[in-house]
């Protein structure tokens, strides 16, 4: 995906120095939560971690940017899975779910600096502006991705644009969740859980592209769609099979 | 709602000589037509309208504000809008999708100057931001109207969250395409289209949170949604009487 130099060097645990770009995010934080985020210039960041201001640049556009030390990779990991979804077949929904999902992966791997990034962020609106536009990336990614599998459907864009912010705002239900709990709480199964409403709501079990009948089973519901002009005794053996009734 | 001194005027048709903040704003999209909006200053707006600099801040906080001018007074209408819902029978997501529609009558009140924002939005990238968090405002507050309505529910807020960003992202795609024919198609069609799906998506017609079978009718599908221990004889009354069959 991108190895390049913006990749967090995570896997090299016998380094006993990190990595310069881990050691500016290291000391900005370090900054922020003892000065605050305006307080703190780039000149003191460099200072903490031992560095140049040029340094500073080859890693981060700017002070925002060091706040978000991994979108712009996680970012290009979503695009590559999915350009590289293997089966034409599989439900877009859950492809775009599972994408979804990489970004709360992204979170988990370091619950402390999350939560300390998500106060932070509540705190000062120019990280708050930094995020919605960063969030808004994920979904146009997800949503352009939905736009191909979608096109041959009726209201194809309009499905991919709905999808794409429905999956970007159940994700961020479950990791807000998550986040507040101080990452106490169990971050997959908040996002899982939010996720699988979005899949429940839009997921191609739920509707049927063909014509036919089409049934969809949950704990205690069951839905079916059917064409108007679909014979009524197929609707009713559709409903008897998925019930388990004669 | 809003009659404070930020509202527009527009009523006093009479007035040769437009209030002091339209002039403002139509000082301002003329430079930014002209000379671009990084290159306009708010003194070459306030030159150009004949007023003072305190005049312009008396009416905008910032450069930014002056291309958005009636987002506030929409968003003020719009919580009203949501306060003041007459009926607590009322399908909560027709009532959102209804409070969008007050976004939508905003940009089609003025057709030519909604075009010309459209296209410096998409040139200026600190517009595009102001935007995405004025778009984040709206969304907002249709969560927490839905959070409300929707609390006895089980994952009422994850629902909530979830409707009301498919409830922007499908307005947008309306307003958007309007927005793209030069303001040349039809606005309310395109928007009531997108938000017709959202409806059909989540609209209280979908779900049967009483336990009886409920069915809806669209143009050529019906969708029956029964819980899996109804008698079987009333899910199939409902599909018959439905289609309209015996």
């Amino acid at each position: 995906m991108n190895d390049g130099p913006r990749r967090r060097e995570t896997s090299d645990a016998t380094t006993a120095k990190p990595p310069m770009r881990d050691a500016l995010v290291a000391a900005a934080f370090q900054l922020f939560l003892e000065r605050g985020y305006e307080q703190t210039t780039i000149d003191d960041i460099v200072t903490l971690a031992g560095v140049g201001r040029r340094s500073f640049f080859r890693y981060f556009p700017s002070k925002e940017d060091v706040v978000f030390p991994d979108h712009e990779r996680c970012l290009a990991d979503m695009r590559a899975f999915l350009d590289d979804t293997p089966d034409a077949d599989e439900d877009p929904v859950q492809r775009v779910c599972d994408a979804a999902r990489l970004v709360l992966r992204m979170y988990a791997e370091n619950p402390t600096f999350s939560v300390q990034r998500y106060r932070l962020t509540k705190e000062v609106p120019g990280l708050r502006a930094y995020e919605l536009s960063v969030v808004r990336r994920y979904e146009r990614a997800l949503a352009e991705y939905l736009r191909g599998r979608l096109a041959a459907r009726r209201d194809g864009t309009l499905r991919a644009e709905v999808v794409a912010a429905a999956v970007v705002a159940a994700h961020n239900n479950g990791l807000r969740s998550w986040l507040r709990s101080d990452a106490q709480g169990d971050a997959t199964a908040a996002v899982d859980h939010a996720l699988g409403y979005v899949r429940a709501t839009f997921g191609d079990s739920h509707e049927s592209p063909r014509g036919g009948p089409r049934a969809k089973e949950c704990d205690d519901v069951v839905v079916v769609v059917s064409r108007r002009d679909a014979p009524l005794w197929r609707v009713v053996q559709e409903i008897e099979s998925t019930l388990g009734r004669d």
